[in-house]
Protein backbone atom coordinates (compact mmCIF):
# COMPACT_ATOMS: atom_id res chain seq x y z
CA UNK A 1 0.00 0.00 0.00
CA UNK A 2 2.05 2.54 -1.11
CA UNK A 3 1.97 6.34 -1.24
CA UNK A 4 4.40 9.65 -3.07
CA UNK A 5 4.09 12.64 -2.46
CA UNK A 6 4.39 15.04 -5.70
CA UNK A 7 6.52 18.12 -5.41
CA UNK A 8 6.12 20.74 -7.95
CA UNK A 9 7.07 23.99 -6.27
CA UNK A 10 9.47 24.56 -4.30
CA UNK A 11 8.33 27.08 -1.73
CA UNK A 12 6.41 24.57 0.66
CA UNK A 13 8.31 21.35 -0.08
CA UNK A 14 10.64 20.92 2.80
CA UNK A 15 7.73 21.80 4.73
CA UNK A 16 5.56 19.34 3.37
CA UNK A 17 8.84 16.69 3.37
CA UNK A 18 9.04 16.84 7.53
CA UNK A 19 5.55 17.21 7.81
CA UNK A 20 4.40 13.31 6.00
CA UNK A 21 7.81 11.78 6.30
CA UNK A 22 7.36 8.33 8.04
CA UNK A 23 3.74 8.85 6.74
CA UNK A 24 4.32 8.59 2.44
CA UNK A 25 6.76 5.98 0.95
CA UNK A 26 8.43 8.63 -1.35
CA UNK A 27 8.42 11.81 -2.62
CA UNK A 28 8.35 12.63 -6.56
CA UNK A 29 10.58 16.24 -7.49
CA UNK A 30 8.95 16.97 -10.71
CA UNK A 31 10.21 19.03 -13.79
CA UNK A 32 8.46 22.92 -12.11
CA UNK A 33 10.77 22.17 -8.86
CA UNK A 34 13.76 21.14 -10.88
CA UNK A 35 13.89 24.40 -13.30
CA UNK A 36 13.18 26.54 -9.99
CA UNK A 37 15.99 25.58 -8.12
CA UNK A 38 18.39 23.85 -9.86
CA UNK A 39 18.99 20.10 -9.37
CA UNK A 40 21.34 20.73 -6.82
CA UNK A 41 19.05 22.21 -4.18
CA UNK A 42 16.26 20.54 -5.34
CA UNK A 43 18.16 16.97 -3.97
CA UNK A 44 19.07 18.88 -0.51
CA UNK A 45 15.27 18.24 0.08
CA UNK A 46 16.29 15.01 0.62
CA UNK A 47 17.94 15.68 4.37
CA UNK A 48 14.59 15.92 5.86
CA UNK A 49 13.61 12.43 4.87
CA UNK A 50 16.53 10.83 3.96
CA UNK A 51 15.22 7.58 3.71
CA UNK A 52 12.23 8.08 2.06
CA UNK A 53 12.17 6.87 -2.03
CA UNK A 54 13.02 9.65 -4.01
CA UNK A 55 11.76 9.82 -7.76
CA UNK A 56 13.06 12.80 -10.23
CA UNK A 57 9.71 13.29 -12.30
CA UNK A 58 11.97 14.41 -15.32
CA UNK A 59 9.50 12.17 -18.18
CA UNK A 60 12.70 12.24 -20.11
CA UNK A 61 11.38 12.36 -23.71
CA UNK A 62 14.64 12.53 -26.20
CA UNK A 63 17.35 11.14 -27.32
CA UNK A 64 19.76 9.12 -25.55
CA UNK A 65 22.81 11.68 -25.24
CA UNK A 66 20.50 14.15 -24.21
CA UNK A 67 18.50 12.19 -21.37
CA UNK A 68 21.82 10.96 -20.13
CA UNK A 69 22.98 14.32 -19.76
CA UNK A 70 20.18 15.53 -18.25
CA UNK A 71 19.85 12.33 -15.92
CA UNK A 72 23.61 12.46 -14.89
CA UNK A 73 22.75 15.78 -12.96
CA UNK A 74 20.31 13.39 -10.18
CA UNK A 75 22.13 10.29 -9.79
CA UNK A 76 23.05 9.98 -6.90
CA UNK A 77 20.70 12.22 -5.34
CA UNK A 78 17.36 10.02 -6.20
CA UNK A 79 16.07 6.44 -6.22
CA UNK A 80 14.59 6.41 -9.74
CA UNK A 81 14.37 8.80 -12.53
CA UNK A 82 11.23 9.09 -14.75
CA UNK A 83 11.19 8.69 -18.79
CA UNK A 84 8.57 8.42 -21.38
CA UNK A 85 8.28 5.04 -23.40
CA UNK A 86 7.16 6.53 -26.94
CA UNK A 87 10.55 7.54 -27.82
CA UNK A 88 11.46 3.88 -28.07
CA UNK A 89 14.62 1.94 -27.46
CA UNK A 90 17.26 2.32 -30.22
CA UNK A 91 19.49 5.41 -29.55
CA UNK A 92 17.05 6.54 -26.98
CA UNK A 93 15.54 4.52 -23.94
CA UNK A 94 18.52 1.63 -24.47
CA UNK A 95 21.33 4.41 -23.44
CA UNK A 96 19.33 6.09 -20.77
CA UNK A 97 19.33 2.45 -19.48
CA UNK A 98 22.85 1.58 -19.55
CA UNK A 99 23.56 4.97 -17.73
CA UNK A 100 20.93 4.47 -14.82
CA UNK A 101 22.40 0.86 -14.59
CA UNK A 102 25.81 1.73 -14.20
CA UNK A 103 25.08 4.21 -11.54
CA UNK A 104 22.48 2.33 -9.40
CA UNK A 105 19.21 4.17 -10.32
CA UNK A 106 15.96 2.96 -11.03
CA UNK A 107 14.41 3.46 -14.28
CA UNK A 108 10.51 4.34 -14.32
CA UNK A 109 9.04 4.18 -17.73
CA UNK A 110 5.88 5.83 -18.89
CA UNK A 111 3.70 3.98 -20.28
CA UNK A 112 0.00 5.84 -20.07
CA UNK A 113 -0.98 9.40 -18.93
CA UNK A 114 -4.32 10.42 -17.68
CA UNK A 115 -5.72 13.36 -19.33
CA UNK A 116 -8.23 13.52 -21.98
CA UNK A 117 -5.66 13.99 -25.17
CA UNK A 118 -3.42 11.00 -24.28
CA UNK A 119 -6.19 8.74 -25.77
CA UNK A 120 -5.91 10.60 -29.29
CA UNK A 121 -2.25 9.64 -29.55
CA UNK A 122 -0.11 7.84 -26.71
CA UNK A 123 -2.69 5.10 -26.14
CA UNK A 124 -2.58 4.17 -29.35
CA UNK A 125 0.91 3.04 -29.26
CA UNK A 126 -0.25 1.44 -25.58
CA UNK A 127 -0.29 -2.71 -26.99
CA UNK A 128 3.36 -2.06 -28.61
CA UNK A 129 4.75 0.17 -25.56
CA UNK A 130 3.60 -2.91 -23.10
CA UNK A 131 4.29 -5.84 -25.72
CA UNK A 132 8.09 -4.57 -27.09
CA UNK A 133 9.33 -1.27 -25.74
CA UNK A 134 8.62 -2.10 -22.00
CA UNK A 135 10.18 -6.01 -21.71
CA UNK A 136 13.07 -4.53 -24.31
CA UNK A 137 14.11 -1.91 -21.84
CA UNK A 138 13.34 -3.94 -18.71
CA UNK A 139 12.16 -1.14 -16.30
CA UNK A 140 11.68 -1.21 -12.41
CA UNK A 141 8.76 0.45 -12.53
CA UNK A 142 6.16 1.79 -14.77
CA UNK A 143 3.31 5.17 -14.71
CA UNK A 144 -0.06 4.70 -15.59
CA UNK A 145 -3.01 6.96 -15.00
CA UNK A 146 -4.87 5.76 -11.63
CA UNK A 147 -7.58 7.91 -13.41
CA UNK A 148 -7.92 4.98 -15.43
CA UNK A 149 -7.82 2.14 -13.68
CA UNK A 150 -8.24 -0.14 -16.81
CA UNK A 151 -5.10 0.84 -17.88
CA UNK A 152 -3.49 0.17 -14.87
CA UNK A 153 -4.88 -3.87 -14.64
CA UNK A 154 -3.72 -4.42 -18.24
CA UNK A 155 -0.20 -3.13 -17.68
CA UNK A 156 -0.17 -5.37 -14.79
CA UNK A 157 -0.92 -8.24 -16.50
CA UNK A 158 1.01 -7.83 -19.45
CA UNK A 159 4.37 -6.94 -17.47
CA UNK A 160 3.65 -9.28 -14.79
CA UNK A 161 4.12 -9.70 -10.60
CA UNK A 162 7.41 -8.13 -10.84
CA UNK A 163 7.58 -4.39 -12.14
CA UNK A 164 6.57 -1.61 -9.96
CA UNK A 165 3.27 0.28 -11.14
CA UNK A 166 3.28 4.13 -9.76
CA UNK A 167 -0.46 5.58 -10.90
CA UNK A 168 -0.91 9.79 -10.76
CA UNK A 169 -4.13 11.59 -10.86
CA UNK A 170 -5.50 10.74 -7.09
CA UNK A 171 -6.75 13.92 -5.57
CA UNK A 172 -7.22 16.63 -7.40
CA UNK A 173 -7.14 15.28 -11.00
CA UNK A 174 -10.17 13.06 -9.47
CA UNK A 175 -9.36 9.52 -8.77
CA UNK A 176 -10.18 8.01 -5.08
CA UNK A 177 -7.42 6.96 -2.76
CA UNK A 178 -6.90 3.11 -3.80
CA UNK A 179 -8.64 2.83 -6.58
CA UNK A 180 -5.26 2.51 -8.60
CA UNK A 181 -3.81 0.07 -6.18
CA UNK A 182 -6.85 -2.14 -6.67
CA UNK A 183 -6.32 -2.38 -10.08
CA UNK A 184 -2.71 -3.46 -9.67
CA UNK A 185 -0.82 -0.18 -8.89
CA UNK A 186 2.24 -0.81 -6.19
CA UNK A 187 2.32 3.40 -5.50
CA UNK A 188 -0.53 6.13 -6.01
CA UNK A 189 0.90 9.55 -6.71
CA UNK A 190 -0.79 12.61 -4.80
CA UNK A 191 0.46 15.85 -5.40
CA UNK A 192 -2.01 19.40 -4.82
CA UNK A 193 -4.15 17.43 -2.19
CA UNK A 194 -1.19 16.97 -0.10
CA UNK A 195 0.66 19.90 -0.58
CA UNK A 196 -1.73 22.67 -0.98
CA UNK A 197 -3.57 21.10 2.14
CA UNK A 198 -3.16 23.35 5.33
CA UNK A 199 -2.33 20.37 7.53
CA UNK A 200 -0.45 17.86 4.97
CA UNK A 201 0.34 15.46 7.54
CA UNK A 202 -3.26 14.47 8.49
CA UNK A 203 -4.10 14.87 4.61
CA UNK A 204 -1.30 12.11 4.26
CA UNK A 205 -2.69 9.74 7.05
CA UNK A 206 -6.17 10.56 5.58
CA UNK A 207 -5.29 9.38 2.48
CA UNK A 208 -3.33 6.50 4.04
CA UNK A 209 -6.79 5.24 5.79
CA UNK A 210 -8.50 6.04 2.53
CA UNK A 211 -6.46 3.41 0.46
CA UNK A 212 -6.79 1.00 3.64
CA UNK A 213 -10.55 0.70 3.19
CA UNK A 214 -10.49 0.54 -0.20
CA UNK A 215 -8.18 -2.20 -0.47
CA UNK A 216 -10.02 -4.08 1.89
CA UNK A 217 -13.26 -3.16 -0.21
CA UNK A 218 -11.70 -4.58 -3.18
CA UNK A 219 -10.09 -7.57 -1.84
CA UNK A 220 -13.35 -8.72 -0.27
CA UNK A 221 -15.08 -8.07 -3.48
CA UNK A 222 -12.73 -10.19 -5.68
CA UNK B 1 19.44 30.48 -43.25
CA UNK B 2 19.17 30.19 -39.89
CA UNK B 3 21.41 28.36 -37.45
CA UNK B 4 20.86 28.01 -33.69
CA UNK B 5 23.68 26.94 -30.85
CA UNK B 6 22.46 24.50 -28.59
CA UNK B 7 23.66 24.64 -24.88
CA UNK B 8 23.58 21.55 -22.63
CA UNK B 9 26.32 22.36 -20.85
CA UNK B 10 26.56 25.32 -18.15
CA UNK B 11 30.57 24.99 -18.10
CA UNK B 12 31.40 26.68 -21.21
CA UNK B 13 28.10 27.95 -21.96
CA UNK B 14 28.97 31.73 -21.55
CA UNK B 15 32.07 31.99 -23.61
CA UNK B 16 30.33 30.30 -26.57
CA UNK B 17 27.45 32.56 -26.25
CA UNK B 18 29.97 35.68 -26.10
CA UNK B 19 32.15 33.97 -29.18
CA UNK B 20 29.14 33.09 -31.42
CA UNK B 21 27.02 36.78 -30.62
CA UNK B 22 26.76 37.78 -33.94
CA UNK B 23 27.75 35.40 -35.99
CA UNK B 24 24.38 32.85 -35.28
CA UNK B 25 20.59 33.07 -34.93
CA UNK B 26 19.91 32.28 -31.77
CA UNK B 27 20.51 29.96 -28.83
CA UNK B 28 18.40 26.92 -27.34
CA UNK B 29 19.17 25.82 -23.45
CA UNK B 30 19.19 22.13 -23.20
CA UNK B 31 17.33 20.36 -20.17
CA UNK B 32 20.60 19.19 -18.81
CA UNK B 33 21.94 22.62 -18.46
CA UNK B 34 18.24 24.02 -16.98
CA UNK B 35 19.07 21.40 -14.24
CA UNK B 36 22.20 21.76 -13.92
CA UNK B 37 22.12 25.25 -12.75
CA UNK B 38 18.39 26.01 -12.40
CA UNK B 39 16.05 28.60 -14.54
CA UNK B 40 17.06 31.76 -13.05
CA UNK B 41 21.19 31.37 -13.61
CA UNK B 42 20.56 29.82 -17.30
CA UNK B 43 18.54 32.85 -18.27
CA UNK B 44 21.47 35.27 -17.17
CA UNK B 45 23.22 33.55 -20.41
CA UNK B 46 21.18 35.99 -22.39
CA UNK B 47 23.10 38.88 -21.10
CA UNK B 48 26.10 38.05 -23.69
CA UNK B 49 23.57 38.08 -26.56
CA UNK B 50 20.27 39.57 -25.60
CA UNK B 51 19.25 40.21 -28.91
CA UNK B 52 19.16 36.51 -30.38
CA UNK B 53 16.65 34.12 -30.42
CA UNK B 54 16.58 32.18 -27.06
CA UNK B 55 14.59 28.66 -26.63
CA UNK B 56 14.31 26.42 -23.61
CA UNK B 57 14.08 23.12 -25.31
CA UNK B 58 12.20 21.44 -22.11
CA UNK B 59 10.91 18.94 -24.65
CA UNK B 60 7.62 19.40 -22.38
CA UNK B 61 5.72 15.78 -22.43
CA UNK B 62 2.90 16.21 -19.41
CA UNK B 63 -0.46 17.03 -18.43
CA UNK B 64 -1.28 20.76 -18.88
CA UNK B 65 -1.20 21.81 -15.29
CA UNK B 66 2.42 20.37 -15.22
CA UNK B 67 3.63 22.06 -18.51
CA UNK B 68 2.53 25.51 -17.66
CA UNK B 69 4.08 25.00 -14.02
CA UNK B 70 7.58 24.34 -16.33
CA UNK B 71 6.93 26.79 -18.40
CA UNK B 72 6.22 29.04 -15.53
CA UNK B 73 9.88 28.98 -14.94
CA UNK B 74 11.25 30.50 -18.36
CA UNK B 75 8.54 33.06 -19.62
CA UNK B 76 9.86 36.09 -19.88
CA UNK B 77 13.50 34.63 -20.29
CA UNK B 78 13.11 33.23 -23.62
CA UNK B 79 11.31 33.70 -26.50
CA UNK B 80 10.04 30.31 -27.09
CA UNK B 81 9.44 26.93 -25.40
CA UNK B 82 9.53 23.33 -26.91
CA UNK B 83 7.11 20.53 -25.68
CA UNK B 84 6.18 17.39 -27.48
CA UNK B 85 3.55 16.88 -29.88
CA UNK B 86 2.78 13.23 -28.98
CA UNK B 87 0.75 14.24 -25.61
CA UNK B 88 -2.16 15.81 -27.36
CA UNK B 89 -4.03 18.68 -27.49
CA UNK B 90 -7.11 18.03 -24.61
CA UNK B 91 -5.84 18.54 -21.08
CA UNK B 92 -2.09 19.07 -22.57
CA UNK B 93 -1.20 21.21 -25.40
CA UNK B 94 -4.13 23.78 -25.26
CA UNK B 95 -3.03 24.66 -21.52
CA UNK B 96 0.66 25.16 -22.95
CA UNK B 97 -0.68 27.36 -25.66
CA UNK B 98 -2.94 29.28 -23.94
CA UNK B 99 -0.54 30.21 -21.38
CA UNK B 100 2.34 30.76 -23.57
CA UNK B 101 0.05 33.28 -25.38
CA UNK B 102 -0.81 35.36 -22.36
CA UNK B 103 2.49 35.54 -21.61
CA UNK B 104 3.85 36.66 -25.58
CA UNK B 105 5.74 33.33 -25.42
CA UNK B 106 6.21 31.60 -28.90
CA UNK B 107 5.34 27.52 -28.77
CA UNK B 108 7.71 24.76 -30.53
CA UNK B 109 6.10 21.34 -31.18
CA UNK B 110 7.93 18.25 -31.80
CA UNK B 111 6.43 16.74 -34.53
CA UNK B 112 9.45 14.12 -35.12
CA UNK B 113 12.45 12.72 -33.36
CA UNK B 114 16.24 11.99 -34.93
CA UNK B 115 17.09 8.59 -33.47
CA UNK B 116 16.62 5.45 -35.01
CA UNK B 117 13.73 4.24 -32.25
CA UNK B 118 11.45 7.11 -32.99
CA UNK B 119 10.84 5.37 -36.25
CA UNK B 120 9.44 2.76 -34.00
CA UNK B 121 6.36 4.51 -32.14
CA UNK B 122 6.48 8.42 -32.59
CA UNK B 123 7.01 8.41 -36.39
CA UNK B 124 3.64 5.73 -36.72
CA UNK B 125 1.79 9.48 -35.41
CA UNK B 126 3.75 11.71 -37.52
CA UNK B 127 0.51 12.30 -39.77
CA UNK B 128 -1.90 12.76 -37.48
CA UNK B 129 0.30 15.18 -35.74
CA UNK B 130 1.01 17.04 -38.68
CA UNK B 131 -2.81 16.50 -39.93
CA UNK B 132 -4.78 17.14 -36.63
CA UNK B 133 -2.62 17.81 -33.50
CA UNK B 134 -0.13 20.69 -35.45
CA UNK B 135 -2.84 22.50 -36.88
CA UNK B 136 -5.34 22.95 -33.82
CA UNK B 137 -2.17 23.57 -31.57
CA UNK B 138 -1.28 26.31 -33.64
CA UNK B 139 2.02 26.47 -32.46
CA UNK B 140 4.95 29.16 -34.29
CA UNK B 141 7.39 26.22 -35.25
CA UNK B 142 8.07 22.74 -35.10
CA UNK B 143 10.97 20.32 -34.47
CA UNK B 144 11.74 17.96 -37.25
CA UNK B 145 15.52 15.96 -37.51
CA UNK B 146 17.56 17.40 -40.22
CA UNK B 147 19.00 13.31 -40.41
CA UNK B 148 15.59 12.40 -42.13
CA UNK B 149 15.06 15.65 -44.93
CA UNK B 150 12.12 13.73 -46.46
CA UNK B 151 10.19 14.01 -42.71
CA UNK B 152 11.23 17.75 -42.99
CA UNK B 153 9.88 18.10 -47.01
CA UNK B 154 6.50 16.52 -45.35
CA UNK B 155 6.74 18.96 -42.48
CA UNK B 156 6.67 21.72 -44.89
CA UNK B 157 4.45 20.93 -47.36
CA UNK B 158 1.69 19.58 -44.66
CA UNK B 159 1.76 22.73 -42.69
CA UNK B 160 2.37 25.28 -45.05
CA UNK B 161 5.33 28.33 -45.51
CA UNK B 162 4.50 30.50 -42.42
CA UNK B 163 5.42 27.83 -39.87
CA UNK B 164 9.16 27.52 -38.78
CA UNK B 165 10.78 24.24 -38.87
CA UNK B 166 13.80 24.22 -36.60
CA UNK B 167 16.12 20.64 -37.24
CA UNK B 168 18.20 19.74 -35.06
CA UNK B 169 20.80 16.29 -35.91
CA UNK B 170 23.32 18.57 -37.95
CA UNK B 171 27.13 17.42 -36.95
CA UNK B 172 27.74 14.93 -34.56
CA UNK B 173 24.46 13.41 -35.34
CA UNK B 174 25.71 13.43 -38.92
CA UNK B 175 23.47 15.76 -41.03
CA UNK B 176 25.28 17.84 -43.53
CA UNK B 177 24.90 21.77 -42.63
CA UNK B 178 22.53 22.86 -45.21
CA UNK B 179 20.73 19.99 -45.56
CA UNK B 180 17.77 20.69 -43.60
CA UNK B 181 17.87 24.20 -44.94
CA UNK B 182 17.68 22.28 -48.22
CA UNK B 183 14.58 20.32 -47.56
CA UNK B 184 12.97 23.28 -46.13
CA UNK B 185 13.44 24.17 -42.80
CA UNK B 186 14.56 27.62 -41.14
CA UNK B 187 16.86 26.82 -38.40
CA UNK B 188 19.33 24.41 -38.37
CA UNK B 189 19.98 23.10 -34.36
CA UNK B 190 24.08 22.39 -34.19
CA UNK B 191 24.92 21.15 -30.53
CA UNK B 192 28.44 19.82 -29.39
CA UNK B 193 30.10 20.40 -33.51
CA UNK B 194 30.31 23.82 -31.91
CA UNK B 195 30.38 24.06 -28.32
CA UNK B 196 32.77 20.99 -28.13
CA UNK B 197 34.82 22.79 -30.46
CA UNK B 198 37.94 24.85 -29.76
CA UNK B 199 37.09 27.63 -31.58
CA UNK B 200 33.50 28.36 -31.59
CA UNK B 201 33.33 31.11 -33.78
CA UNK B 202 35.03 29.60 -35.91
CA UNK B 203 33.38 26.86 -36.27
CA UNK B 204 30.19 29.11 -36.65
CA UNK B 205 31.57 30.69 -39.44
CA UNK B 206 32.03 27.71 -40.92
CA UNK B 207 28.53 26.10 -40.74
CA UNK B 208 27.46 29.55 -41.72
CA UNK B 209 29.49 29.11 -45.01
CA UNK B 210 28.38 25.30 -45.48
CA UNK B 211 24.98 26.11 -45.29
CA UNK B 212 25.62 28.77 -48.03
CA UNK B 213 26.88 26.96 -50.13
CA UNK B 214 24.49 24.23 -49.66
CA UNK B 215 21.14 25.93 -50.63
CA UNK B 216 23.21 27.50 -53.47
CA UNK B 217 23.57 24.01 -54.97
CA UNK B 218 19.79 22.72 -53.79
CA UNK B 219 18.62 26.03 -55.00
CA UNK B 220 20.38 25.56 -58.35
CA UNK B 221 19.20 22.23 -58.63
CA UNK B 222 15.73 23.02 -57.66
Amino acid sequence: MGLIVALDSYERASDVVRATCGIVDGFKLGLPLLLEVGAERALELRRFCSGAFWVADLKLADIGHVMVAAASRLVGGVDAIIAHSFVGVAGALEDLKLFLESKSTKLILVVAMSHPGAAELYEKLLDQILDEVAPKVGPWGVVAPATRPELVRLTRRKLGPSVKILSPGVGAQGAQPGSALCAGADYEIVGRAITASEDPRRKAEAIRVAQGRALERCAGGA
